[in-house]
């Protein structure tokens, strides 16, 4: 498969350091000119540099202060380092519901985990919501992680307190899949006191950051980072969320990208549910566990599963999705631990896999387990013997 | 006002007693004969009954034994010692929205209590729920009652256990206007244990029922009564149901009559939330306080106040509503007391009246007291001197 050249990555992983999240000037001028070109000519002294138009000098100076600081080598070196990795728009592995974004589409994604954030966003939903949420709102945030987790599908949330951690809890408590959108570098661990689950989410799942590594989240970048939880994902599901706060921000982002957005309902007289019942009053789907969010995000295999079926040919998985998916066994369902035994890997590895799989439309969830899809295989995706 | 003649009120109090409520095939006889003939029809003998068809003999018989001993006079003897009504469809106080019940529309209704039930009517909302609800529904149903009170909404519901009687207390307490609308006679109070409550709104406010004196409420009855509320009214609010609750009969059949349907939200973990969770994915629109109901049922002119005004010439009100209009200061507020003394009446017959004049339009809320609408009179609507 194609992948960005050398240079376009070095380029777009010193503009993560120019530039903030989502800043949409540097969107358009990144679309303009290309990554290489467009840091040359931030860096460029004088004439050149007046191609950069609408915004004042004191700005532009700052962005070339800002690039002439970057190391972007030393930065891939750290990302890999840690096991990770820069995907980049082109790249196979980057998801392409992002350019919904479009001018505010990140320019590259700092990535930690084995699992492949494209697969994966396949078949993902955000579960997001208050920080400071009441046993209730936490309760239901575990329990939509879990039941969405059991039923194949990646729980996306921002790794903060209460909800969100609640949320990506449920899902690997299920030996399920989960993503973390961070507001600071990929390495770092914020808040630190969810240090042991982002490590965990970093193992088992897939880490996700804009900033490159050292990042420090601010208040901005946290309000920037829930576009991308959005977009990332099918649907939005907000569990406890005041009047104008963070959750409904992503909630808000989701409706306008066409995504889903669903809201779990909580007592009128709670203040903790009032942003989530003012999002239900206008467009938003009520939900009150996993199987109604599934109902609503899920493709029409998803209700009717006679329907289900691989959306690639067997021959183009990669060799390591494949040796998992051969490791199934033709009848019945097996534990990730079994399959992960067969194929001879992880077993994290092998339920990283097998969500890329399930994502496919190969695999099905089973109870605990694991099993090959009912559907006979359609005709452009015949197995030819080995892979 | 033309109101309907004695023999037309004595064969439909009569049938009262034969039909049970909503049968519909009593309601197109009743269309097609004319009370009196089909009441004359039911009992005569062989072959002139032929004409009431597909009905089986014993069900015929039924009818016929039922008929032979009603005794309308004692009926309507026993409603006027208690201070009320048989209100018959043409009466002036008839409630014209209880024919969108077609062949289903009660054949008269028996009514206790000072307030016209059509004026009343006319910007009454109800509130049902289950009868066994938790503390948090019987706070919601007390909460939206003195809210809509507050608001000059009357407030109408079923007298039960529960959301019913936590809403009606909720209007009282609001000095507010409340309707019961019972499932067995109007000289019943059922259940027994809402005697004090039943007894203060035949004070304050009005009981209706389909039944004649001294019917019993059953379980079928019970489910009928409901689309009297939800036809009497502008909107349904279900707070707390489990699903396949009568509630939900109350919401389905508002839905079907084009009323508006609102459900109160609360815990997803709540089997007493789980079937206003249901209706509220369908089309019913989720509802925390008073105001968000007013937003909905009311008319432009609610949430306009200066569009607000009469509906109704002055000249045309009845003396009584006159009398308090006119005890109502030219600038500033009232309360409720204070009109009934410059009206030389009662307080109960004052609110009664303000309500009326509410809902046609003359007078508005203001905190605790009642003052003159803002607008000025209509020209249609001038006043001529005194009245």
């Amino acid at each position: 498969m194609t992948s960005v050249g050398a240079d376009e990555r070095l380029a777009r992983a010193a503009l993560t350091r120019v530039f903030e999240p989502g800043d949409e000037r540097g969107g358009r001028w990144l679309r303009r000119f290309g990554a290489v070109a467009l840091l040359e000519l931030i860096t460029s002294p004088g004439a050149r540099r007046e191609r950069l138009t609408g915004v004042t000098g004191e700005r532009l100076g700052g962005y070339r202060i800002r690039a002439e600081a970057a190391v972007p080598e030393r930065d891939l070196a750290a990302i890999a380092a840690l096991g990770g990795r820069f995907v980049c728009p082109g790249d196979p592995e980057w998801p392409s519901q992002l350019d919904d974004l479009e001018a505010a589409r990140p320019i590259g994604l700092w990535v930690r985990g084995r699992p492949d954030l494209r697969i994966w966003s396949l078949r993902s939903v955000a579960v997001v919501g208050a920080r400071a949420c009441t046993p209730y709102g936490a309760h239901m945030a575990a329990t939509l992680g879990s039941g969405l987790a059991e039923r194949g599908w990646v729980v996306t949330s921002g790794a903060a307190f209460g909800v969100d951690g609640a949320a990506h809890r449920g899902a690997l408590s299920a030996g399920g899949a989960t993503v973390a959108v961070l507001a600071g570098g990929a390495d770092r661990a914020y808040p630190p006191g969810h240090a042991e689950l982002i490590g965990r989410i970093a193992e088992q799942g897939l880490l996700v950051a804009e900033l490159p590594p050292g990042g420090h989240p601010t208040r901005s970048r946290f309000v920037l980072r829930n576009r991308v939880i959005a977009a990332l994902t099918r649907g939005t599901v907000v569990v406890e969320a005041e009047y104008r706060s963070g959750s409904l921000v992503t909630a808000r982002c989701a409706q306008r990208l066409g995504r889903f957005t669903m809201g779990v309902p909580g007592p009128a007289t709670s203040g903790l549910s009032a942003g989530v019942h003012e999002l239900l009053r206008g467009e938003a789907v009520l939900v009150t566990d996993a199987a109604e969010v599934v109902e609503l995000v899920g493709d029409i295999g998803e209700l009717a599963p006679s329907r289900r079926g691989p959306v690639l040919a067997r021959d183009l998985l990669d060799p390591a999705s494949a040796r998992v998916l051969e490791a199934l066994p033709a009848r019945g369902a097996a534990e990730g631990r079994e399959v992960a035994r067969s194929a001879g890997t992880t077993t994290d590895e092998a339920l990283g896999r097998l969500y890329e799989l399930h994502s496919l439309g190969f695999v099905e969830r089973c109870g605990d387990g694991w099993q090959l899809t009912a559907r006979p295989t359609p005709a452009g995706a015949v197995r030819r013997g080995g892979t």
